[in-house]
């Protein structure tokens, strides 16, 4: 469910970009169980005076997120609520498959990521700081936040190769790497190079231009929608994934060897 | 989706009375199209200081309504908003049937109706007077509305008889006849004593005490979800299914003869 003021503001981006981005979020989910996304069900919740404008703006977005899967918006409803309110329900079909859960990782597994990592915190510390545009490459961050692009094919390509847990990153590599790490009763080692060389030299302007280290966005941020999985020390790993650490015994989330509380990420009532 | 101060007031009911609520007008979605429901998804849109003890007690109101029909709630998200936001898609199995669409309905067709009519408006109507218990029957018009009981198991057998034509009565009926009557391209006669005889009993005390025409209840109250359904005039009507209505070509609804210009019922955005 996205909510306008807490997921997003009519001044950062078009209703469009809202309507790609809640298509995406919800697509990512469904990826991340190793499914094919078949069709979305949206629900509406509109302040009375909403233009239709905005809203068949927020439809384009779903069509220009969907059409190129090649799934679209089936059906919903509308009503009215104070804020804009957008709440998306995907349905999927494993094909046969068994679903990827958070809780099958093992020690030993290769924990691997598909996807951006850093990239839409740091559009949103842009939008955030009122300097979009002030450094290269900020147009492409800014991006990446209004209008994040999942791998959403390489869910499929994951539980094909044998993914043992997935998940989709919505709330910071770290916090998410410690949700498959508690579900599977395990630990997660992150090689923190590893995970900055994704998307760091994209990162490294707006990071020095607004006085932050890279790897908080790379650690912490959220909503680039990436997929990190788990998989045996001996497998092939699809096309798209890079390996950013290793599933341990010990329980927690360490980076380079260094114990991370899970303060940072994403809390959405904090 | 339900919004706190447009769908339902804290102070009227439990939040357990909610989540039957929001269950059963989704459940009835899936009946109204003539397939089997298998799993609801639910989305919650929380204010950050919603007690837990809420949560969990409108996920009790959920189980209330989804466990005699052998469903559940199987995944979905929580967020922070403004508002208690509840929006709901089910998954249902139309089990090889084809759907049931509005659009099927044929002059000469019998309207028919399963489930109630006016119940939960004159529930509504005595909350909304602060005299809830005032007069005989009061309290089950008042559950009427808080609680819905649609017929869910009426839309398979509506379509396996043979309906041409279905939806479930959420916003009055001669607002939703209307919606099949346009969706059809043809026209509806509703015999408002045969819609009375539903339930006029039920409803005439509290009428009485409130000073109002019960056939207003009847006509443009909605929310009780009553399954809305046309079958070919030679159809054995499935148990439940009350005539109270013809398909006509012209269109239009009308009652008793006489021209409903749609402004009755529930206008979300009004």
């Amino acid at each position: 469910m996205l909510v306008e003021g807490h997921h997003f503001r009519g001044d950062w981006g078009t209703p469009a970009d809202v309507g790609w981005r809640a298509a995406m979020q919800n697509l990512a989910d469904v990826a991340a169980m190793g499914a094919e996304p078949i069709a979305l069900v949206v629900s509406l919740g509109l302040p009375p005076r909403t233009p239709v404008g905005w809203v068949r703006e927020l439809g384009l977005g779903f069509a220009e997120a969907c059409d190129p899967i090649g799934v679209g918006v089936v059906g919903g409803d509308l009503t009215a609520a104070e804020s804009l309110t957008i709440s998306v329900a995907v349905h999927g079909d494993l094909v046969g498959r068994d679903p990827v859960l958070r809780s099958g990782a093992r020690p030993g597994d290769v924990v691997a990521l598909a996807g951006r990592l850093g990239p839409a915190a740091a559009g949103l510390a842009l939008l955030m700081a009122g300097s979009p545009h002030v450094v290269p490459g900020a147009d492409d961050l800014v991006a990446a936040c209004l209008r994040p692009h999942p791998p959403i094919a390489s869910g499929q390509a994951a539980a094909d190769a044998g993914a043992h847990a997935m998940l989709d990153v919505s709330d910071g590599l770290v916090r998410d790497a410690g949700r498959i790490a508690r579900a599977s009763g395990v630990g997660m080692e992150i090689d923190s190079a590893a995970a900055l060389a994704m998307d760091g030299h994209r990162l490294a302007p707006a990071a020095r231009a607004l006085g932050i280290d890279p790897l908080e966005w790379v650690l912490h941020g959220g909503e680039d929608h990436g997929l990190l999985a788990t998989f045996a020390p001996d497998a092939d790993l699809p096309p798209g994934f890079v390996p950013i650490g290793t599933v341990v015994a010990e329980s927690g989330v360490r980076v380079d060897g260094e114990a991370e509380r899970g303060l940072g990420g994403w809390d959405h009532f904090a």
